[in-house]
Order: C-alpha cells, then structure tokens, then sequence
C-alpha cells in the first residue's frame, strides 16, 4: 500500500483568533475552495467556490440541541488546525484497483460563548472534487451525553438549478426520480400516487432525499449527500423554493428526537461533489474517501459474485413465496394445506443449481424457503419469521449437499417484515443456523412498518440496526445486501461485507407496478449510486408478455439490460430472470457469464443524468474489457473510444446490441451480437434504441 | 392432583336469543352475583351483586378499534354457555399446599349488527369470592390482525368509597399510597413531588392502578384488579370522581396505540375480589386461579430461597456499585481508576457467602459486579451493560468456586438501564453466561426510560418482553426476580420461575429517600401482592444511623422487620441488612434463619388495610407455623388465637416482639425474645409498639 501523509498543524494563538472571528478562513485545492466564517452573531459559516465561482453561498452550520437551543450562535474561534493527506488504498472488492485519497483539511476549534461554554469543532476536507465536512463534539465536561433535536446544516444554492429528486420520506426510498427546477419541488403528489410503495412517511411536501443531483444553468453539475452515516440519522434535505436553500432535515425518532449521542462525536460527513463534466461526479471517490478503513481484518471470505434465485417468478405472480395461501389453516391432520403454487421447492431450486453450475454462476438466491409468508406483509406484528425453519417442501439439508456437490452457494433470505427487534434477538440463531447449513452470504428485508414501533428505516435506531447486523455478519463471515435499508453512504470501506444494498427503486417495480421510466437507469448513477452498490437485480430478457396485467412490461430492450451490469456497478450481481428465458437466448447471456462483478479499472466513458451514460471496466487482475452504453426513452448513438486499451495489442469486441429495429416499447427483445477485432485506437459507434443501450466484452489475447 | 370438574353447556336457539337481547343473564355463586344485558343502544353492559346488594352498577363492555371504531354498540346476542368448573390444584411454591378454583362460567357471543359483522365473546367467571371476566375475539373472517386503541371496561362504583391508591402513571408503581375517597383522586401534586422515583409518566390526575382496594360505607371490602397479564398492556383506571365510575385506561405504545392483536384472541381478565371480611381479601386465590396451569413442564429446578447480598450498602452509600467514579478515565496504563468504594469485590462476596452459608441462607445477590456503572443511570443510551463482563477487581471464577464449595448459590443481577432493546439482543449470550458460571437465578432491573423509545414500562411491548425473559428462563432453567416490572397479575401460575418482582416501594426507599410510611406494609398485601409476589427486602436491623442525612431512618421497628417475612409472601425473600448488622443481632437473626419461603397453609388471622395484619403460616411438609402481625403508625394488641394448631399438641413459641418501650421513630431497634408452650387453645396476645410489629415462631416437637 503506498501511503503518503504530510500533516501541517497551525494552532493559532488564541488573541490573535478573537479578532480572527470576523476573517474568513480558507481551504482548497485546484478548482475547489471552501471559506468558513463566523458572523456578527456568532454563527458559523461555510460557502464554496468551484473556479472562483461561487456554488454555494453562505450557509448556516449548528444544531438544536436538547442541552442548548442556541447551539448555532454565540461561538468563538479557539483555534484552527490545517493538514494535508496523500493516500492511495485498494478496496476489496470494486470499481478500480486503486484509491487516491487526497485532500487539504482545516478543523476550526468553536467555543460558545454562554455558560457553560460548550465546543464543537468543524473538520472540512476539500477534495480535487468536492467538498466534505463534519461536526465533531469533542470531549467535554459540560455535554457528555445529549441529544440532537435538529441540525441546522445550509447547503444554500446560487440559483433555480435543475434537480433530480425523490421525495423526502423516512422510510422509503423507492420513488421514481422527477427533474425539476427547485423552485418546483413538490413531492405530495408523488407521494400520494405511489401506491407501488408498501410504506411510505412523506410529511414534508418539500423535502428530497440525498444523493441530490443538480445542474446549474452554466453546466455545473452539484451533487449533495453524506458519507459514513453511523450511529446517527439519515439526512434529508428540505427545499426553501424561493431562496433555493436546503437544509438538512434528519429522520426523527418515535418521540421525535433525532439522535442520542455520547461526546467525543463526530457526526457523517456532509458531501458536495462539484464539477463542470458529469463524467466527474461518476469518478468520485469522496464519499468512500470519507469512511473509515475496513473493521474487518481478515477479508478474504469476502468474494463479489454473480447469482440466478427464486425470486422473479414471485415478482410476476408465477409462484409464491408463501406454501399455503392462508394463514392458520390446516387440513386434518393439522398439516398446513400447500396451494402448490410455492416457488422455494427443493426440485426447483436444484434447477437453478444445476443452471448456475452449468453457467458459471456462483451463487442461487432462494427466497420464500421459510415459514411466515402467509401473513408477513402489513399487520406491523413483533414475530413474523424465526429465520431457522423451512417450508416443509423445501429440504435444506439436500439443497445443501447438492448445492456443495455443483460448487454452488446458495444465498440466504432473511425478510424480516420490518419487525427489527424480532431480527435481533434471533439474530445469532440465524447466523449459526446459516453457517451450519454452508451459507455464506445473506439478503436481508424490511418491507413494512419499522417495529420498533415509532421508528424509521432511515431513524438513528435503524441505521444502527443495519450496522450491528453487518457487524454481526463479519463476526460470522457472512456476507450482506440488505433491502430497504437507508440508502449507502460509502460504507462498504468500512464494512466490505455489507457488499450492497438496495434503497431505490430497483428492476423489481418493472415486475409489479407501473415500473421505471428508460431514463430511471440514467439517474441512478448520479444519485444513489453516489453512496454506494445497489441490488438492482438486471438482467431480465423476456421483457413484454409475462404478466396478466395488461401493458405492463420493463421499460428497457433486452440488450440495455446487459449493459446495465457495467453501468450500475455491485459486488453481488443477480441474473434475474427465469432460467427458461435465459435458455431460450444463450448467446445473450453469454455477457452475463462473462462480465465481472469486480474491476481494476473504470472509464466513465460519457453521462449526462436523465439521458445517458457509457461506462467501460478493465476485469480484476485480467487485461479484458467491458463496457455498457445505455440511453433514456430517446434513441441515439454511442461513440466509444477504446482509447483505455493497451497500445498496440488486439482485442476482441462482443457487440450486444440493440437490434436497428428495437424499441423499449414497441420490439424490446431484438438484439444482434457481432464481433470485431479492435485497438486502442478503435472508436466504437453504436446506435442504441429509444430505451436501449448496448454491452460491449472486449477480450484480450488469454485475458493478458 | 384432585380435579373435579363439571361442565354444563348450554347453547341457546338463535331465535329465543334475538328476543333475547333485553333480559338479564345471570351467573352467581353464594353471595356473589353478575348480571349480563344489552341495552337499548346495543351495548353490552355488566352489574355485579354482593348478598343481594349492588357493588358495580350496570357498566359498559367494549372497544375503540383501529378496524372498527365503534366496537362497543350494536350488539345482539347470538349464544350463551354456562359451565361450572371445579378443581383443585398444587402450585410449585406458594402460600397454600393447595389451591381450589371453583366458579360457575358464562360465556357471551356477540355479533355488531354492521357490515362486517364482527364477533365478540365475552367470558364471566363468577366465584366465592368475587368475578373474573375477560374478552375474547373469536377467529372471523372480517378480524384478524387489529389494533386497539382504547378499552371501554368501566367498574361502576356505588358509592364514594374510601380508596387505597397510586397514581396512573405508565412507567412506574414506586409511589406511596394515598387514602381517600374516590371524588378525592388527584394524583398530580404526589407525581411532582414523588422526585425520588426515576421516571414517572402520569398524564392523567384522575388515573390510578391497580389492584385497586376499596371499602364501602357499609364496610364490603372491593379489590379490582386484573389477571394473566399476556401480550396486552396493563389496565389502570381512570377515576370519574362525579359518578364514582372507573373506566380502563391501557398504557400506550410509542405512537398512542394500546394492543397489536391477532384473533383468536383473549384479553387478560377483569376482576373484582369481594368481601365484608378483609381477611378475605388477602385469602383470595382468584387471580391466581384466573392464570394458565404452568407452561414449565419439569419444574424441579424451582426453589424458593431467602438471600443476602451486596446491595443494601449501596443503597445507603456506603459503597458504589461502580468501579470509578467517572466513566472513560483511564490511568496512564489505559486501565480504569478504582474509586475504592466498589461493593462487588471478590473479598467483600466471599464475606456474604460466609455469612450465608454459616447461617442457613441460600443464596447471595451481587449487584455492580459488571461494567457499565460508571454512567448507567439517565441517559437513555442503547447499549449500557453487555452482562459477560466482570470488573476487574470480581474475579468470577474464584467467587463461583468459593461458592460452590460452600454450598451457597449467587444470584445474577442484570440491570438493564431500560434499555430491553440491548438486553434481548444479549439475552440468550447472558443466559449461557449464567449457566456457565454456576447461576441458577437473576434479578433484572429496568431502571431508566425504556428503549425502544417511546415504548413505557407497563405497554404492551414491554409485557411481552418481560414474558421472553421469564421464557427464555425457563428455558435455561433460570429463577426470574424482575425489578421495575409491570405488577403481577399472577402469571407466577403459569411461569412458576418467575418467582418475584418488585412493581411496588419497596423497602429500599427507607435507604435512600424520605422512605415509607409506618403504614406502608399494611396496605401492599391489599394492594400490590393481590398480583403476585414481591420482592421487598425486609430484615433492616439498623433502623437508625446508617444515613447521613440527618432524620432518615426506615420507619419501623426492628421486630416489624422480621414479622415481614411472613406477612410480606416471597419466594425469593432478602436478608437486607448488612452484616455486621446482623452480627450484633444474631439472637434477632433467628427468625430469619428459621422462617421458611414455601408454605403449606395460610390463615390471615386479621387485616385492615392502613391499619393491621396478622398472617399464620404454617411451613412446607413441616408441622411448624410462624405468625407476622404488624400495625401502622398506632401501637395496638395483637390477639393471636393458635386454633389453627394440631389439637393436643404442644408447641413451643417463639415470639421477637417490641420491647415495651419500642417506638417506629424514638426506639426501633429495642425488642424482646420470649419463648413459651403454646396449644391449640392458647391466644398469644402481643403489644405492637408504634410502627411496630411481631414475629412468632411455633416449632412443632421434631418438626413433626
């Protein structure tokens, strides 16, 4: 690992900073610079330039605290700390082999003036990027344990930028993404519609959800969020729509606090990723830079993989999680009564075993294999499943000799339906159940009303349940991706285990609902991706016709659906649908076997949010290539120079594409594959289908 | 086990039934007897009868649910059952060696004449000694999963009767009693003043708990209570203190809702003890008969015990339960700074475990042996304790040999701060634990606002928790003694390793706040113990001078503190005092040595609540009885008359009385030991002092 550090320390003499109070302190680096101040009432300020142009105004920094109500005026400037750090890690798993960790840091020192002169200190880290700043409560006599009521945080932007949002809700972030001005947001509509969506707690018509994407009317793309959410809420953002302020609005608690806390604390890192190129904002490595290095000593358990599952066929309504259809009824022998309709059976999961072990797949997701699921959904009830025992069609110790036999894992489900606290007291019975039955990895669930009761998934109490079960997952080796979880802020540095999550809007609603617009995939990049993998679960081919409802279809063509395993990175990649859909088109799923789910190297080729985005992988520890080019509902072509390939060698190119005919709409399925022999100096020019998009495998001689 | 039972059944035609309505239903039993009709408006409705004269006048039966919010009118009758039941039962400790439960049963069906027309029963157990009655909710189509939020029960009283009360307050049952008239009932300015309980939530001035004890103008004694307390939240009792109606008031969860329910369901049940004796009060074994046989298959590992234990000397300040005085101060080798007050030292534990191995005693509480004391108290923190870890200074290992090898058990003590969250997730860890170092039984404690946040001691959320922790005892095989629980309601039938709990003011405010009064002790086994066992640590010897702070005592006399032990039941029941304490008393001691925990037989020889009681007892398998007689801040004459004794037999007496000049507050620790023969025609006649009391050993030759 190549480290290198330099720390400059200046701690100012105190005379010299009482007058200090009125000067403007500055960090930056290249295009970024950052000026604190505290104003005529104390308050302390921030603002942010990019090439000398103001991005973000000045913007109020503090909090409310139960202890002390003012704790946003009054302060002093004690001191100021400045250093600077120089490092390049690997991650385990990831997008590139290397992360260059370089920023300029200033750490303002506060003191209030009231009795008792509490401190707070203020740590702001400019990147060649961005920005990234944090509270720190340090150790104090007079605030030892208090709590939050509100933080104050301004993100005060310089005009009517256009906007990507969802709404602000505590509990969901599973909305399709509107582009407004922010002058326009408005979420209580949406809301309302979005029926698609099991629990929704939206009370603030004016508040978004981070990672913001924004896009000035000088082409200056502004991105907002939080890097290394622990032991605190999530940040929401409301919209004053005439000043164009947003400020942070933390989920509450169920009696309406925001976070209990214990100084010395420092809160999550506020986040404002800036640049001129949209390009940029995909390359950022700040919010991972801002986590902490891995908890996890030993790692080498922790492996990124491909998986088929039982699950799609439950999506479109072709069997059921559940055995029986009713809760409570049983026949006379008091066995419950099976509606034969169960997708978890031991001889259907053998058949996705056999096809991942065919295929090269690792591992098989089985959803449904345990009791509970005639009831789960909706009563809000304590004890829903117990996580340790099968349907009785569904023979775990076969399934696992005969998954052992093929080389195959098989991916635990743990739905807890919301009820937290009934996960946690079983949670080290589940997690010895999985390793007793060779499980090494585990897809967590909380659809429903959080229990504790009065709690959100995006509450301190949540986020702190989503880390002690990854916690837990790494004392167990058990790998993670959890569903309904608050959405990723770059903590899989931290916890390399906790390899993806959902927490948007995934390929599912395709499945269920009115689904997601052929722009949704163009979006997610800039914004949730922004914190981190998600589960997105592509790959689905047969893309009209499998559902009852009339016009429901995934709004995609097929060949968008394999360039979505480049352009929507995870570790834990699914090959969503069902085998017999993959069978009927094996040489389009030969992309799916051959794309990795861990890279040396990424090009973000080209990307504008809402429209398109290319994006090309160098494989781990190999010399081949791949690329996924999607666009939104507007046909077009993508040019893609392959500029990243080693000089002078020749390559061979897999084309999928869509077919000259293809529609998402209208002829999704039409695909042509062609190869070519190609170099460095090739430029790939691609059309690409309203809807479509375009995988691209570029193999090197022997992979070398 | 004799068991004699008779059922009659009586399932009446639909058309008499619609008639039906308007009459009364009747099921009595000798002096008792409950009336059932449905008005005008359809609203079901109850009266109660003792000898013929009203005690509850008509009182309406009903719900507000989430499902149907008016689940209380528009009721028909659609069939009624009777069954009368008869059988007699051994509990695995207790008061008596046997236990009748005798009623005659009436059980109610309902239908809401509405769409959907839902289904209520309603089951009236009317026994010698007073009614039980609960709701049940059928399995239906229409009602499954449902919530309530409000309970509609009232008690309609007949008069403004003198009432024994506490206030309602969500959180805690650590008040003193008032006695007043029921149009007197205002609990505000004792819930300000009460600042010596922790956490306290009354929102209410006119609720009150229960059991609740009353006495008409005409001296009919009426205890309300309920019983088997199960996955519902305790009922307190909102007084109207116009019309003397008490109408349920249930502890709410988090977000104001009462009960997450599942029918079938059936509700804890209602009950109304009467009498014109208050001896029969006390003798009432129908909330005990109102619980489920026990759930614990073997039972073999139960034992009642009486203990000593590093405990009281915290309470008086004389040692900490914390290791340091600050949390996070460490000395230059990272190590924590003793404050060298510590209690749980394994010098200070091995000089319990003499003592009580020298003197009969079974067991020894250590309390403070694990981290976590330093900053426990107050601040509403998630993890505090994690139950495994020992301070440095308790060396585990030796102490459970030590006590090993003498014979001696040590008790766990597992405070959880309120934090049940923390604990469950911990729970099964600290049980093996236990199991591994030798421990057989744990005091747990709840002291702090209750995390889940928002959830309150006495809601259903907690219910259920303290029912997990009684399981996953028996389970292990682990005796329950639960401090700052919801009050019994005599599960200790069903969870017979659920032996004690505190729920009530316990002995230990005479250690650290202005304590109780002479009073107090007169009052509980009305009140509180109707419920169950408590675990009041008797036995202080020094009544004076253990404070400095100057008038604070405990307010008895030494000798009332040894005739607890018989008039306060335990199972589980402490030697408080220090015991150097008890060195100097070793003559006093004795009673201690010899009174039993588990009995055979129980005469409640007088009582009258405020005022006196006299308790026989005669021991478990053994022919020997001891007598607690006790009075409140009025010196009196306790007239023993020993008919309950073998004829013919000659005893010999024991009798640890005040000395003549004792007096509560000018010379509690002065008492006399006189023993004399005593038969069956002999009546003891004792003089009380002031707060004072008796205690009266009657050995049978050989035990026998």
């Amino acid at each position: 690992m190549f480290i290198k550090q330099t720390i400059i320390c200046l701690l100012l003499l105190p005379a010299f900073l009482i007058c200090g109070g009125q000067q403007k302190q500055t960090v930056e680096m290249n295009k970024i610079k950052l000026l604190f101040s505290i104003d005529g009432e104390g308050r302390p300020e921030y603002e942010v330039f990019f090439q000398d142009k103001q991005v973000v105004q000045p913007s109020r920094l503090g909090f409310v605290l139960q202890e002390d109500s003012a704790f946003y005026r009054d302060f002093e400037l004690v001191g100021t700390e400045r250093a600077t750090f120089d490092q390049t890690w690997q991650p385990v798993w990831g997008e590139t082999k290397n992360i260059r960790n370089h920023y300029n840091e200033m750490t303002i020192h506060l003191r209030r003036k009231a009795n008792p002169s509490l401190l707070l200190d203020l740590v702001f880290r400019v990147f060649e990027d961005g920005v990234g700043f944090r509270y720190r409560f340090p150790k104090q006599a007079n605030l030892t344990y208090f709590v939050v009521k509100n933080e104050l945080t301004q993100f005060n932007m310089t005009g009517d930028h256009n906007t990507f949002w969802i709404p602000g809700d505590y509990d969901t972030n599973e909305y399709s993404y509107t582009l407004s001005k922010l002058s326009a947001v408005d979420n209580k509509e949406l809301v309302e519609k979005s029926t698609d969506i099991a629990v929704r707690v939206a009370p603030d018509p004016y508040a978004v959800q981070t990672p913001l994407m924004m896009k000035t009317a000088n082409g200056v793309y502004i991105n907002v969020h939080e890097a290394a959410l622990l032991n605190y809420p999530a940040m929401q953002l409301h919209v004053d729509r005439a000043t164009y302020s947003l400020s942070s609005s933390l989920v509450p608690d169920a009696v309406g606090n925001k976070a209990y806390l214990h100084a010395p604390f420092s809160t999550p890192w506020r986040t404002i990723i800036i640049s001129d190129k949209a390009t940029d904002i995909l390359a950022s490595k700040t919010v991972l830079n801002l986590n902490e290095p891995s908890k996890i000593q030993n790692t080498s358990w922790i492996k990124p993989m491909k998986f088929v599952g039982v699950w799609w066929e439950m999506q479109i309504g072709k069997s059921t999680w559940s055995y029986s259809d009713f809760a409570d009824s049983t026949d006379a022998q008091g066995r419950p009564i099976p509606n034969n309709r169960h997708g978890a059976t031991t001889a259907n999961v053998k058949r996705y075993i056999d096809f991942a072990a065919k295929n090269g797949i690792r591992g098989v997701l089985v959803e449904g294999w345990n009791t509970g699921w005639e009831d789960w959904f909706g009563k809000w009830k304590e004890d829903v499943f117990d996580f340790v025992t099968p349907y009785p069609d569904f023979d775990i110790n076969e399934v696992m000799s005969y998954a052992k036999s093929k080389g195959v894992s098989i991916i635990m489900h743990n739905e807890t339906s919301g009820s937290a606290t009934n996960y946690e007291r079983r949670l080290d019975t589940a997690f010895r159940f999985m390793k007793e039955h060779g499980y090494n990895s585990v897809k967590t669930g909380y659809v429903g009303k959080i229990i504790p009761r009065g709690e959100h998934h995006d509450g301190q109490w949540m986020i702190n349940h989503y880390t002690r079960v990854a916690e837990k997952g790494a004392q167990y080796q058990v790998m993670i991706d959890v569903h309904e979880p608050m959405r990723p802020t770059g903590l899989q540095r931290t916890y390399p285990n906790w390899m993806a999550s959902e927490a948007a809007r995934g390929n599912e609603y395709n499945g269920f609902s009115v689904g997601n617009a052929p722009s949704h995939e163009t979006i997610l990049p800039f914004t949730r991706l922004m914190g981190g993998p998600m589960d997105y679960t592509p790959g689905i081919f047969k893309i009209q016709g499998y559902s009852n409802v009339p016009g429901r279809q995934v709004h995609s063509t097929l060949a968008k659906q394999l360039a979505l395993y480049v352009t929507l990175y995870s570790p834990l990649q699914m090959a969503a649908d069902l085998i017999e859909n993959y069978e009927t088109h094996m040489d389009a799923f030969r992309f799916i076997k051959d794309v990795p789910v861990d890279w040396d190297d990424t090009k973000i080729i080209n990307a504008e949010p809402g429209e398109y985005l290319t994006i090309a992988r160098k494989e781990k520890n190999k010399n081949n290539w791949f690329a996924g080019a999607i666009t939104n509902e507007n046909k077009r072509t993508a040019t893609i120079p392959l500029s990243f390939l080693d000089k002078g060698k020749k390559y061979t190119a897999t084309v999928y594409a869509d077919a000259p005919n293809a529609d998402w709409k209208n002829n999704p399925e039409a695909y042509t594959i062609s190869s070519q022999t190609v170099t460095s100096e090739t430029v790939l020019s691609i059309p690409l289908a309203a809807g479509g998009g375009a995988a691209i495998s570029i193999m090197a001689p022997d992979g070398k």
